[in-house]
């Protein structure tokens, strides 16, 4: 079959390897979209942290082809999502359904530590897998990170996410207009969103944001005029982002007692300065860097999306343009998710 | 009455005032004991920062004197405790009984941006006294600050202190020794505490810690040893120093999911750095600067006392020796915590 | 001025009384509007069980007319919803701002344990006014209980409203067509609606109800077919009707480890019972008879009106009309909600 | 090997089996020690409702013997507790960790509905099994049922066990007495125990209770002296009887907003009453009758455990006197919990 790996640090290609064998308690999905992420960029760009070679994609869907030794539960053909974090499953996070907070395990999963859904056919544990019913492939597939991140990051934030509130956007992207249907479906809470590009917050606007705001100089006084002067603000700031400016803009505009959630891995800094002096962070503020989500979230992502209340903006390319769609997506010239089909 | 106020940035003196009087809905305490309070040393040092004159000393207990118009519930002779902040009663964290984290009053309250308890009597709201039964003046006047707001601390860490997992505790002082306290009698999680001086290393064994670690260069070593190795660790880390190093070791040691609670004012930083390389704060570790507490919060901490489960090491002195008590506290030589007794 | 009071059990009269003096932390407020509820009639029914005379009305909007002594934060002419209950402001349920949950005051308020808003003017604490801006008097008086006690009642069950489950709402009246709106507002979750009448199922589809169902032997099998079968079920089951046909329905229809909201107070029972035979109430699943609401509840359903989403139906009648709504009401009569107008 | 089944309704045999064989995912576990359940009497017991022949024994430790393929984790020879339920590990609720309220599967799992752990061997799904490390076989095996359900009463209660509150445990049976040992252990409320049994009481004082009342007439007025009068009162009540006269004893003394934990399965009835009248429940409380517990909090009563914290009373007989037993606990002639050991 075909697999797009990773067969050196920066190398990506289009190879042929062995169908993999579903082993006791895992299935083999035939791969039906699988969606081109950011982070991958990071393991291509990653100066040997991770293992090669391996097959790429984190983000898949796709139909039940075959089943390992003492799975039950599933049919061939039957279409599914795969929840991509394997954490060791016996750890206090694990028990409670927080593979995301494993404690055992690593940051890791299917794509990353093991051979992902770059391919035809993908192996991964029964108990990862989603019913997904007749939800479109090329839709479900980002459902797995890019509607799951911010999904979660919400879930986290949802006792500040109350009526009568703000929750500050940053980053109308992949994610962030994720993030803003989400909000529109679950809370009544008045979104701002925020971007630098005039076409991405029209796109906010459309998903359901009552104010955008241009980032740059004056959006501090901008935002302040919706939320109020300190110490109140915005209950929830999302970052999408995550550069210094970003996350400046950020602490600038939560209220004392609200929640900074740092989704966007810029590579950016956000200091917590304790002592006298300015607060930057106002006190009793959360910060907090949260990573993708829970399989319960997944479900619930899914559930959302069948009820036609998320859709994410998606671009489908055959798999064998893989490498090229990496280099748009490196050069930023994807809009919304694209997703490979094989 | 004598009252110590703070007559210019800088200068703390004794001096003889009116007794004020107490207006609708307010109560006269006579002040029976009050604690000298690190925080007092910020305002009194402050270049300015806050109102002249004014009475410190926000940390009192005291009988009840005199009311004012409307108030009921009260009786003159009554003991009472005295919740510090006060907020502006109609925000959305004041209408949960935050005040804490009120929207619309920056930080402020009794002894801080009105006149305070270090004096012979001290007008309150009503609504901003507990009663105390017998407890002792001298033990109350601490619960409201040095017992709080590491009770506070705690109670926000709650959900993350179950058995089996372990709390660290550096900086074993005045606030310090109380967590300790509170952590052992309404928790069983494992407290590692941690502290430069060995005495305070044997008081923290006194009050409960299971391990004490001395700080310096293998304090990590030493407590990855009980807490096992990333992405595991301590679930909380509670900070009562707050500068560089102590923050240094607190993200260092904390668990994935875990949480950073920094209530020392030592004027370090805390950065959440987001993207590739290595990451100084785990994934989906919060953090978070608390501030003081809830009445509900205090009215716990008067059980615990109430209980004789939480005791604060208490040094008594007259309310004339209070220049000399808060020159002493600046030089380091109060070990527990001073109360003056007018 | 005028004023509707129970003069004796049962006997309810427009009567002229000497318009109200504000005393310390009190406002005296000129009504706008007051909601007739049907608690009224149960005030009215008892024989005995109320204070007596008293002015009735707990469902009141108005505009601040003068201050008592300490009162701050309000002007002449500002608008205002009442919050009825007064509790005793120091247990460990008031701290909190549970005031629904006083351990001291037994169940009472303004117009149940003191004169309420049925009259030109009411005194009220400064305390139980919320701002409510340029919100109609006729809209804003029914949110503080019709709005309300739903809100509550959904928000005790909100951590069960989730994506993909769904919430059965039995009894389109006043209170269950303003939990549909609420829900359709603030979660993604699957509305049905059951009642007998098919104008109210009507309204209930209007309010953003995905199914309804009218009530009846096949009831429980139309449900079913959406929620599934046991252990599964509707997460949340809110009952407004509250007679034991509709308890019976709501047991019938609830999943294992769901949540049972009791608001109807129509006199109906609910057993759990424990041990061997058929699990009338499913494992796990928590049974509750909800109070009204709290002040930081009522906030946010202010917050829901400001932003047009959430509208009660009402009618409004002169205050002269205050018998003959009552007596209307009694006779079911009233289709939404009656307010009435001095 | 031996075990012992129900081979027909009403008739435990110790017969001789096939040592059965460990499939993919699953374990074989040599038993160390089975505890003796009431529940185990209810399945003997109840006509027809349960599969035959069936291996009883629910509360299992044991070692590792055998691994069937695919599991890692695990060596031949470890130690280990048996969660007992087996959900169905893709509902909304199992993917939180909450199999006891799994929405698929009905009540049922290991010694209930396949093959349990009164027999020198049995098969157990590896996701199943929690490392004891040197836990003695007779403490661990009671932790999974007799000691895990009162922490899971207790973990659902734990927002409303704060300092300065009050439980009442009803019934200090072994169950009951392991509630106090984990209420004294985790948490700073008083308990109130109470028993028709002298000996009970003095158990409950040794195990931490502060207060012990004997069942019967004047039960009610002694504990309302201990937690005051209506509507304050016990914020949590475990009935760990549950016939009508301790559900109505605990109805009678639990506060408004308290909680209701229905925990002996002894056939009686709870009424939530609504509408006028007399309210048998008070306003706000919840009632809810909660089943075993979740793999997490067996993980944590295991903490306990190791810690020193949790002991259960526990009598040891060889697995050939297994009839009798079970006659015994019939008869209550069994104090504490009966272990037996293969």
């Amino acid at each position: 079959m075909r697999a797009a790996r990773l067969t050196a640090p920066g190398t990506l290609e289009l190879v042929d390897v062995p169908v993999p064998t579903a082993g006791p308690g895992e299935v083999l999905l035939g791969v039906g979209a699988v969606g081109a992420c950011h982070s991958d960029l990071h393991i291509l760009d990653a100066p040997g942290g991770f293992p090669t070679p391996i097959t790429l994609g984190h983000e898949i869907a796709g139909r039940v082809e075959a089943l390992g030794p003492g799975v039950t539960g599933w049919t061939p053909g039957e279409a599914a999502a795969v929840y991509g974090i394997i954490g060791c499953g016996h750890c206090r996070a694990c028990l409670r359904g927080l593979e995301n907070q494993c404690r055992t395990v690593p940051v890791g999963g299917i794509g990353i530590s093991r051979d992902g859904g770059l391919a035809d056919y993908v192996v991964v544990p029964a108990s990862h897998l989603l019913k997904i019913g007749d939800l479109e492939m090329t839709q479900a597939a980002p459902l797995t990170d890019a509607g799951l991140t911010p999904y979660h990051a919400i879930e986290l934030s949802r006792p500040s996410l109350r009526p009568g509130t703000c929750c500050v956007v940053i980053g109308i992207g992949g994610l962030g207009h994720m993030a803003i249907r989400i909000l529109a479906a679950t809370t009544a809470v008045t979104v701002v969103a925020v971007d630098s590009n005039e076409e991405a917050l029209a796109l906010a606007s459309r998903m359901g944001a009552q104010h955008t705001v241009r980032a740059g100089q004056d959006a501090v006084d901008q935002i302040r005029r919706i939320v109020g002067p300190p110490p109140d603000g915005a209950d929830v700031v999302l970052d999408f982002v995550g550069v210094d400016s970003t996350l400046t803009l950020a602490r600038s505009v939560v209220s004392a007692g609200g929640q900074l959630m740092l989704v966007g891995l810029g590579g950016g800094g956000l200091t917590l300065q304790t002592g006298a002096g300015p607060v930057p962070v106002p006190l009793e503020t959360t910060a907090r860097i949260p990573f993708w989500g829970t399989r319960a979230e997944l479900q619930e992502v899914v559930a959302l999306a069948q009820q036609g209340l998320v859709k994410a903006e998606v671009h489908a390319f055959p798999l064998t343009d893989v490498v090229e769609v990496y280099d748009k997506l490196r050069r930023g010239e994807i809009h919304g998710r694209a997703v490979l089909v094989p």
